[in-house]
């Protein structure tokens, strides 16, 4: 393991790319999204590793689920494998996202708004499900906060896929995030990438702003 | 002029890297912020001639603020001197930020919270000026309206200055926004720089999550 001085606290991840994986592969769109559920684990390995403390999980959001049946079942259900999965592992798991819409899986109401703890509990794991960024914002307006404030600020963002962009991805914690951006598809994760991007961080300069 | 398909509606700019470009030509880091100026007119030119209808420059910040006070005068001066010249110039000009702040210069009260138009007013142009997002976003508990609630989403965010992150410019508009970055500092802005963010943006693939 490599020694870096500079350790994110939290990490954002944003694993894209699933279907156009999917289609150089020969498969059909939505069979990209099952192909993405290990990756997840080999990276969650690498964060106990490397000390990583809290780490954000884009999941699926309200603007996904404009896309087609069967792409939205197929996510869907994917996200209910990654917490069955994680729930053997040690890790304290805090989905957040609209539960009050029918397109939030039922499966993942129990770690919905609140932290639920497996295992020996090594990191926190945030994952945005059914998530939508003006529904978050709209948290301010009804009760003074927003409807992520248990998501602290995001240190290090990393987007698979070759997009620039947040995509909404919480908007308030993200805005002193350094972005990271790795070209490759998601399943196409390889270790090196979360590396490379560590390596990167260590030479951003920290000014919030000042 | 080169022919493109796809113009963005709304650019937002980061000008960052002024202090670092003082130090690197052997002036002081107040000193780079009045060699700034030349730059977004510069740009502003070549908006014009691109049909850009909207545009948001990063002036300052409440998180800037904390800087010595001789780059807090020295950057305040550069955005009033910069919108001085704009009243020549054919914009219509809003200025966004907390003008309730000692920080706010008097100059630019004229200009906050309403479009003031100059000339052929042939562009929108938004100055953030002692903004904050913080204060931006409690808009929507105050009243359920963003501060900045006048300034549409950003659909190509370009920065200068290598850093890859958004410190804090408009969250809320920012969340579909496609990011490119320029290395070079802001004062050694080039209209390659500005053609070369255009023809990247060419071809990103707009899904606003979708």
């Amino acid at each position: 393991m490599e020694q870096l001085k500079r350790i994110p606290s939290h990490i954002g991840v944003i694993p894209d790319g699933n279907r156009r994986w999917a289609v150089r592969n020969g498969y059909k769109k939505q069979d990209g999204y099952a192909f993405g559920i290990e990756p997840g684990f080999q990276l969650y390995e690498l964060m106990l590793e490397y000390g990583i403390r809290e780490a954000t999980f884009y999941g699926f959001t309200k603007d996904n689920n404009k896309r087609a049946a069967e792409q939205r079942e197929a996510f869907t259900a994917a996200c209910v494998e990654a917490v069955k999965r994680l729930s053997g592992r040690d890790a304290n798991l805090l989905v957040v996202g609209n539960t009050e819409s029918p397109a939030f899986p039922v499966e993942l109401k129990a770690y919905a708004n609140h932290r639920v703890g497996f295992g020996r509990g090594r990191i926190n794991l945030n994952f945005l499900v059914n998530y939508d960024w003006k529904w978050d914002l709209n948290g301010l307006k009804e009760n003074g906060r927003l409807k992520s404030a248990e998501i602290p600020r995001v240190d290090l963002l990393i987007r698979w896929g070759g997009r620039r962009r947040l995509s909404g991805f919480l908007p308030a914690q993200s805005v002193y995030a350094d972005f990271y951006i790795i070209h490759d598809y998601w399943p196409d994760f390889q270790p090196s990438q979360f590396l490379d991007a560590l390596r990167w961080y260590q030479d951003c300069d920290v000014t919030l702003g000042g």
